[in-house]
């Protein structure tokens, strides 16, 4: 493994001393990032940690980030040693965060949802757009259900239902609303989940099934669908159901998306709310 | 540190070869958990581990997951080489997760979204509840804000909301309604954010205030909250203030929870939406 020492002394900016650091951004709250890229030796990024940490300490910072890329798992043990503790994993990295201040630490908390989306679609001819499974609870038992699938961070609901519904049916649709959701807990390990059901309309009607998770797809007939004994007997099921009759008969109001600007940092992100109740805001924010 | 070997050769029944193996239990889609708890030595564990993965990968099994307490950081680097990845972490542990077969995994995804609650709760007089907060955004600026805070997983929204109203203000309220949602990206590190304004009863009046997080709380005319600057320039708060006006002539309908079962496993879990519009729904399905 190369060693390759990569320090920064950006943070001692007087002259009057050299201090080797790790290579540190700042961040909005006072504390700092380390992202590490390249290999280096445990003892010889030992030394590096803790000057670090002295001269940040003295410095005032608050939170110190490190993140490890997976290919540097041999320097884990060096830093949790240094009395850091993990924050959160993605498959190839770790976060691990120190607090220095003996003031309560203000680290943010972990992720602790996943998200996943359901797409409610129906044709002129009352029919619905369902799938049959190649994997999870519904494999091999025939069950049609609604095109389902999990939205990845950084993704907006709105434009996960649409992506999820093209890449199991190949059908180009359009989002509408949000008509419902629910939450559910350990839904894997100790993690926790939200699950929205999305009314969409079709702009397409040809049906191009995916081969890798879908075992088939078509358009069913609602009635056809309610009689499964399924759709009785689960309680999600039943619900998503009756959602889709009370919009079919034109009586619901679900959340639909409002653009909205934060003026910290400019950021558009979306607001879901009940438009035909607040017409008002409909006008003014409207992007 | 104690080297404390705890074999388990449960997985083999036939009693024709004695294999020692990780202790494993056996999870719900064809793969195995390993928890360690015990300190042991990281040649040792490897040898076990190799052991036990050649057992599993005759046995047809899938995603084999080894949860690794912090004490037990030693121990990283040897699963990391073994060819698994990280999955997730919280303080005090890291899950790493290897697929054996050949088939494209379906280890389900990592959490990807925090979740927060935003709480609006009226007075007979029209008056708002509201606290000025000692960390974040606002911090020494004066603003009066909703009390807000952080789901935490496992957590109801309906009862996380009445728990941060409860710790920030002492006031107890009722939940009534989710009015509307937030989606936004990049919350922290690359997770996203959702983040549910909920519409509550006071159930009392007379203020106690957190020290650690809160300035000052008090119940704010309508009008003197809305007369605050940053309520009309930052798109959220300006939504959250025409919800409020909406609530308050009585004409807008949010989504409200209805306790629906699982036939999986029996479990109840919370399923919000505008019951005003399907209240076949309300009847039949209330806990």
């Amino acid at each position: 493994m190369s060693v390759s020492v990569n320090p920064s002394d950006q943070v001692c900016e007087n002259g009057t001393e050299h201090v080797e650091l790790l290579p540190a951004t700042n961040d909005a709250h006072g504390g700092v990032i380390v992202e590490m890229r390249e290999a280096m030796d445990p003892r010889a990024f030992l030394t590096l940690l803790k000057a670090s940490i002295s001269q940040w300490r003295q410095e005032g910072k608050k939170g110190v980030w490190i993140k490890l890329p997976i290919e540097l798992v041999n320097l884990v043990e060096t830093v949790v040693k240094e009395g850091f503790h993990y924050h959160h994993a993605e498959p190839q990295y770790l976060m691990l965060v120190y607090w220095i201040p003996k003031t309560t630490n203000t680290i943010p908390a972990n992720a602790s949802h996943r998200v996943g989306v359901g797409a409610i679609i129906l044709n002129d001819e009352r029919e619905m757009l369902v799938v049959q499974e190649k994997s999870g609870r519904f494999q091999g038992t025939g069950v049609w259900k609604i095109p389902t699938g999990l939205v990845d961070e950084g993704e907006d609901i709105s434009v996960a239902v649409v992506r999820e519904v093209k890449e199991e049916t190949g059908i180009d649709a359009e989002f509408l609303e949000v008509l419902a959701f629910r939450q559910a807990h350990k839904s894997f390990f100790e993690k926790s989940d939200l699950f929205f059901v999305c009314m969409m309309r079709p702009l397409s009607f040809d049906i191009q099934k995916q081969d890798l998770e879908i075992e088939a797809a078509k358009w069913i007939p609602l009635e056809e669908y309610a009689a499964q004994p399924v759709i009785q007997k689960h309680g999600l099921f039943k619900c998503i159901y009756e959602l889709c009759l009370a919009k079919v008969k034109g009586n619901y109001a679900g959340f639909s998306p409002l653009s909205i600007e934060s003026i910290f940092d400019d950021k558009l992100s979306y607001f879901y709310l009940n438009r035909q109740d607040v017409q008002c805001l409909s006008s003014s924010y409207q992007s």
